[in-house]
C-alpha cells in the first residue's frame, strides 16, 4: 500500500486540496492519501519547508509526500521529483524541499532529484495556476504506482534551496532567532539541544525579557509564565505555560533570541 | 473500494464531520470517507453549490458525495440522492445540487434523482437539527453499498435550483460579478474564457480600478500587483500577486466585474 | 481492520496531528487514521471531555480514539488507554475521558483502565513536550494490531474526574448553565429533554432574554431569530436561526439558563 501525504497553503475551504485527492484517486485508485497541512500562512515557503523537515522523518519508508506552497506556479520555475532517504517527494522548485535535503545530505542518505518536465504523466490540460492539481498530484499518484523517478522528469543537482538563518557564537553563549511560530503561540528557535553548555546554567533573553534556566517541561512553572524548553524536535523554544508567547512578547518569525551561558 | 466525500458548513472543532464518518463506518465498514471542506461559510448554499461544482468533476467514476449545508434542516424540505453522470449525491434539496446538476444537463449525461423517503435506510431516531449524521451519512453508505437510487427514495424531477448570477453583454464588452472568494482572497467572477474577444485586448474593471490585460499566471507581476487572470477552473479571477484581491479592494461577493473589449 | 481517531488541541498548520499518523503507521501500517477534531481551544480539556463523549456512540465497535488535549505533559500525570464499552482510549490521566467513562458506568458497560507505564510500546526517545508523538500514537497503534490493554500498561480504578457542572430543580423548573459553544455559536446547556415537564409549556431565560417554548427544528421561526431547541444529542440549546447566539449574547460557557415550566 502507497500512502501520500500532502502539504500546501491552499486552505480547506475551496476544496482545493481535494481536488488532488480525486485526481490521485483517478490515476491510483487504491493510493491512501492524508493531509499533513493546508494551512501553512500563503505563499510562506519556508514555513513549508520547516513543517515537512519536522513531519518527514516520522513517516514509513516509501511515503510519498506533494508539497505545494508555490508563489511561483506557471513562471519558469521547475516543478521537481526527489527520492530523500526513504522518502519521495514533488514540489515546486523554491526552497521548499531545503530542509529534508539537507537532512538526508548531512545523513548520507539517498539523494535524487529530477525536473518534472514529461507531460504525459501530468493531467491532459495544464493549468498556469493549479500545478498541485494538473502536474503534482498525478506525479505523486505514478510515484505511488511504482514509477521511477526517471520516468518522470530529468535528473538534476541544483535545486533552489533557502537561506535557513544560523545561531552565532557570541562571547557569552549564542544568538539565534525564531523561525517559527506554531499554533500554541510557541516560539521554536534555531538555536537547540546542541547550543546548550557542557555544563552549567544558561539565561534566554528575547525582547527585554531573561527566562532563568531551560525547563524540561510546560507544567514546570506555573500557568501563565514565561518559560524556554527544548521542544519536540530538539529546538530551544519560548512558551507561555497554558498562553501564547507569541501574543506575550509581540515577537515574530526573525525575533533575535539571545542564549547566555552562566 | 467505494469512496465517500463530505462537503459541510459543520466546522470541524465539535466533530460532527467526524460522527458522519462514524455512522458510515457503522454501515459501510470498507467504505473510504474524506473531506472534501466543512468550512463552507455557515448556511451558504450557494458556496457550497459552486465548490461542489468545482471540484467533483476531478473525482473517480462512482464517487459518492455528501453535502449539507442546511438552513432548512427538520422542516419540509426534502432530502435528495442523485446520480449525476458518473457520481453519486447526498443533499438537501435547497439548491446545493444546482452546479453539478447543470454541468451533467449540459452535458448529456445520466441525471437521476430522488426524494429520500424510506426511513428504513436511514438512524432508527432522526433528529430534526442533524440530518447530516441521521439520514444523509447513512443513506451515503446504502449507496457506497451499492443500493440503488430507487431502494432508497422516490424519483423526482423538480429539485429546488439557485438562480445563479449570469453574465450580461454590455455595448463595450461584458458585464458580470464576484461570485465566490478564495481562501487567498483572489476573487473568482461568473466571466471567464468564453467571454474573452477573438482578438485584441481588454481592460478589467473593479471597484474603480483597471487592470490591462489577462496575465497568464500569478507570478507574471511583481508582488503587491492587481492582476487579472483566468483561474483553474476557467473564471476570470481577480487577485492581488502574493496578497488578497478581497482585502485590497474590499470587495465582496457580488461586486460587478466590467470586462471592456479594446 | 481497525480504525484510530484523532482528538487533539494540536491545530493542523503545524503538522502535529500528521505526525501522529506518521507514527501511528510505521507500527500498523494497516490502521486506518481519521480525525476527530484539532481545533479543541487549547488546553480546554472540558471542551475535549464533551466532543469526545458526543461523537464515540456513533463509531464502530473496536474504535480506537487517542485523545491528548494535555497542559500537564511532561509531568507527573499518568498516560491511560481504557476499554470503555465496546471502544478503546489512550489518553492523558486528566479528565479528557470523564465523559466517555461515566457513560459507560451508568450502562453498565465494560470498564478497563490502565496506566500505561511499560516504555517498550512508546518511541524509543519520549519527549517531555508531545506524548501524542511519543506515547499515546504508539500506544494506539499496539491496540489496533490486538495488544491487550493489559499488556501497555497497569489497571488503575482511580482515573481523574472532570466536576461537570450539574443542573439543578428550581421552583419555577431547572436551572443549568451553558457547556459548549459549537462552530455555529449555538449554545448547548447542561439542561436536555429530561428537564422537560411531563406536560405544558417552558419559557427559558439566559442573559435577560426570553424564549417561548422549545422548538423542534432551527427553521421554525425567522432567519435572524433567537430560538431554543433539543439538539441533536438532547441537550437544550440556545441559538439564532441562519445566525450566532453566542455573538447575539455575548454568553460563553458558564452561563446560567433557566428553563421555567409554565
Amino acid at each position: 500500500m502507497s500512502r501520500i501525504l500532502l502539504l500546501t497553503d491552499f486552505g480547506t475551504r475551496d476544496g482545493y486540496p481535494a481536488v488532488m485527492k480525486g485526481v490521485i484517486w483517478s490515476i491510483a485508485p487504491q493510493a491512501e492519501v492524508a493531509d499533513l497541512a493546508h494551512d501553512i500562512p500563503p505563499q510562506d515557503v519556508l514555513a513549508a519547508a520547516l513543517t515537512l523537515g519536522r513531519a518527514a522523518p516520522y513517516f514509513p519508508a516509501g511515503t510519498v509526500f506533494v508539497a505545494v506552497v508555490d508563489p511561483g506556479v506557471g513562471t519558469s520555475r521547475r516543478p521537481l521529483a526527489a527520492r530523500l532517504g526513504a522518502h519521495l517527494f514533488a514540489a515546486p522548485d523554491n526552497g521548499l524541499l531545503t530542509v529534508v535535503l539537507q537532512k538526508a545530505e548531512r545523513s548520507g542518505a539517498p539523494v535524487e532529484l529530477v525536473h518534472l518536465d514529461r507531460p504525459g504523466y501530468w493531467l491532459p490540460q495544464v493549468s498556469r495556476t493549479f500545478h498541485g492539481r494538473d502536474i503534482f498530484a498525478p506525479v505523486a499518484a505514478h510515484l505511488a504506482n511504482g514509477a521511477a523517478l526517471t520516468e518522470l522528469g530529468t535528473p538534476i543537482a541544483d535545486p533552489i534551496r533557502l537561506r535557513l538563518p544560523e545561531a552565532r557564537r557570541t562571547r557569552q553563549g549564542w544568538q539565534g532567532e525564531v523561525i517559527h511560530i506554531d499554533h500554541f503561540g510557541n516560539l521554536a528557535t534555531n538555536l537547540g539541544r546542541e547550543h546548550l553548555p557542557p555544563a552549567g546554567e544558561v539565561e534566554i533573553r528575547i525582547r527585554g525579557e531573561r527566562i532563568a534556566g531551560v525547563a524540561e517541561a510546560f507544567g514546570e512553572k506555573p500557568a501563565g509564565s514565561l518559560t524556554a524548553l527544548i521542544d519536540s524536535a530538539g529546538a530551544l523554544s519560548i512558551a507561555v505555560v497554558n498562553g501564547s508567547a507569541a501574543e506575550r512578547l509581540h515577537a515574530g518569525v526573525g525575533e533575535v533570541v539571545e542564549m547566555r551561558w552562566k
